[in-house]
């Protein structure tokens, strides 16, 4: 990456992991400002995601139902998980796509990336439209996984977007863009 | 909330804070899996943000652009902030809107919330439009922000996203949403 506006720069000084879980890598580094001064900057160190818009053939997409902790309830998201370490990106949404719902895919289209959360975390979400959608096999998830499999129209998951039921950014953002992707040229 | 979804849903034991910054708020719960099992979630909570697509009588829209250091570079956003304690959510829009870029705007319309990263943060993100706008002084960053203000067409900016140069995805949801709100009756 360039050494892009360095009248906007924060550089970092030193870096010291203050919580190690079994997800989060969260850091506090010491970080000089473009003004000379020193102040802290907090963040999860996150190895990156890919989130998966999966059209069968009669053109409905694929979502799923999980309970999100966080949010203390269960809500709609497209299908989409974590990379492992060294996996390749179109891996990540293969296996993702597998794992959570049981399809396979024969047509992937990179349609771009996305960072959900730029301040307080490092993570990127790569998006990929499938198409050439088969079942394969049951839904086979890691353990402390729980979700539902559905499906729902572009327009109806676009209507759930606009009513308030789908809220998850990253389902936001690829449903929208899906929608340029299969309808708008993009 | 209703109690939805019991076959997925994940119950709290308890919660122990891990981390407290000046940021950062991270929490360790030991919860009750649907299937009986115990395991840990690991997140953060968050006092939730607004971002503000903001509509200049000539059409074209306020971006701000800021180093992030999570990701190591300067990248181009709607203007948003955190909602402070006690703050109705308009009036952080309003707030956060005349810091960033000195401009105050007479016309707020609520489109809808995002969740960033329902995977590990309670974050949410309430979005607004707003018109009407006047530029009523420079801008009034806090301690330890730099950011530049710039104005984009919303083509343009829907570009930078099919181009992977606008890539926060508050920022993309806002830009698509703004679309539909603006030109597609949302």
């Amino acid at each position: 990456m360039k050494n892009d506006y360095p009248h906007l720069r924060e550089e970092k000084i030193d870096s010291t992991q203050v919580f190690r879980g079994r997800l989060l890598d969260v850091r506090l580094d010491r970080v000089r400002l473009p003004d000379g001064q020193e102040c802290h900057r907090e963040y999860v160190r996150h190895q990156g995601a890919v989130v998966v818009i999966a059209q069968l053939d009669d053109g409905q997409l694929l979502l799923v139902r999980q309970h999100r902790y966080p949010l203390g309830r269960s809500i709609l998201e497209l299908p989409a998980g974590k990379i492992d370490a060294g996996e390749a990106i179109l891996a990540t949404g293969t296996r993702e796509l597998l794992e959570e719902t049981g399809y396979s895919a024969t047509d992937w289209r990179y349609l771009g990336v996305m960072h959900p959360c730029v301040g307080y975390s490092d993570e990127r979400i790569e998006i990929y439209l499938a198409r050439g959608l088969r079942r394969e096999a049951e839904q086979n998830l890691d353990s402390g996984e729980f979700m539902d499999v559905l499906s729902l129209s572009l327009q109806d998951a676009l209507a759930a977007v606009k009513s308030g039921e789908i809220t998850d950014a990253k389902t936001i953002t690829g449903l929208f863009w899906a929608e340029k992707a299969i309808l708008g040229g993009w």
